[in-house]
């Protein structure tokens, strides 16, 4: 039984919001996106999830039955669920667990120590009307992050792909992130060789074309955002 | 193929750690439990897991293999994958999805409005050596939690368990925080009978009785902790 029809909320920058959006353009799902202010959850948004928290995937079933996923872990379990290809979890366990460790290293780490720094002061204070960024924070934010990326270009000098031998959701949750940091110029990608020829064969997939096509009002996209050689 | 022997990082009071205690005991895996404080992680944990979080299960196999998965929602999925019972993911796709949902509830919720709060200070400060409580941060941290408590109960008043028709990680990763607040006798089960009555059979199952075994020294346990009728 497939689904008959799927609705999709979303916000265009939110680097979770991008994961989702990957994995349905990779697994070739159509749906109908509808985009919500994360930082002001609609009435429509809370009664799909309590949390307020995006995204939320909704499924309309042949039989009538409707299922709602919340937030990015349990979507991408949910769709890997399904009989789709391509498979998004690595089959060797270990390297599963390995696909699976990363995914919760954004949520866990990446999101707390660069994320709330870098992209609360270069994008969410702009979207929220809270004033100018500040400095030392964007700063905080900077050096976290080349820590980061210090970590994933570790990583990647003896893998093909973030998690191993196969391509996996860590890829997709990596590079929707790397992907907004992107947008607001703040990577530095000379610096991390295995992680720029990485980003290269990820932001030439047409799941990702999507995403460099969206524009957020007011902030221009640095020059290469949409460039697949850069 | 079965692992041939299982060791598991954790910390008695981390509330991920005590959800995973549980699966375990519910599937009947012994595993050697090595304590970790989660809040000075050793060389041996951050080889495991980079980001040093609890909890951490290391399994080695039969064939040389070794597989370790690191924090709660990756083990959970794991250890669901193994072919043991009983199936802790409801087998309709939307309780399922409901019960991936609350477990995201309690981390990207409920850890932030209630622990970060409350058992910060009551219980992390002390392990910390970080001085006296906050009153403040205390009552704020209640306030949040009756909400919490107020959301739960009003899912149980229609539901047998937290996700819906059957029992779920989604009761695991509930109980395993509420037991951690209880201990600190911060819960007021009186004011939510149909959570009481939900903890009462989950409090009763044989996996959750090592937790009420647990000692955390210099702060004795609310008088009814232990007591299955409380």
């Amino acid at each position: 039984m497939s689904a008959i029809e799927r609705q999709f909320y979303h916000f265009a920058f939110d680097p979770a919001s991008r994961v989702v959006r990957m994995a349905l353009g990779e697994k070739k799902l159509d749906v109908t996106e509808i985009a919500v202010k994360y930082w002001a959850p609609t009435d429509e948004l809370l009664k799909l999830n309590p949390s307020g928290l995006l995204p939320v995937l909704v499924e309309n079933y042949e039989d009538g039955q409707t299922v709602v996923v919340c937030e990015n872990r349990a979507i991408l379990e949910h769709l890997e669920e399904l009989p789709l290809s391509p498979r998004l979890w690595p089959v060797p366990m270990q390297e599963r667990a390995e696909a699976r460790r990363l995914v919760g290293w954004f949520e866990r780490k990446f999101d707390y120590e660069v994320n709330a720094l870098l992209l609360y002061e270069k994008m969410e204070k702009r979207l929220m009307g809270h004033g100018a960024p500040d400095i030392n924070n964007l700063r905080a934010g900077r050096e976290s992050l080349r820590d980061h990326l210090s970590y994933f270009e570790s990583l990647l000098e003896t893998r093909n792909w973030l998690a191993g031998r196969s391509m996996s959701y860590a890829d997709f949750v990596c590079a929707a992130h790397l992907s907004v940091i992107d947008y607001f110029d703040e990577m530095n990608w000379q610096k991390y060789p295995h992680l720029k020829t990485w980003y290269m064969v990820i932001k030439s997939r047409p799941c990702f074309r999507p995403l460099l096509n969206d524009i957020l009002p007011g902030v221009t996209a640095a020059a290469h955002y949409k460039e697949l050689d850069f």
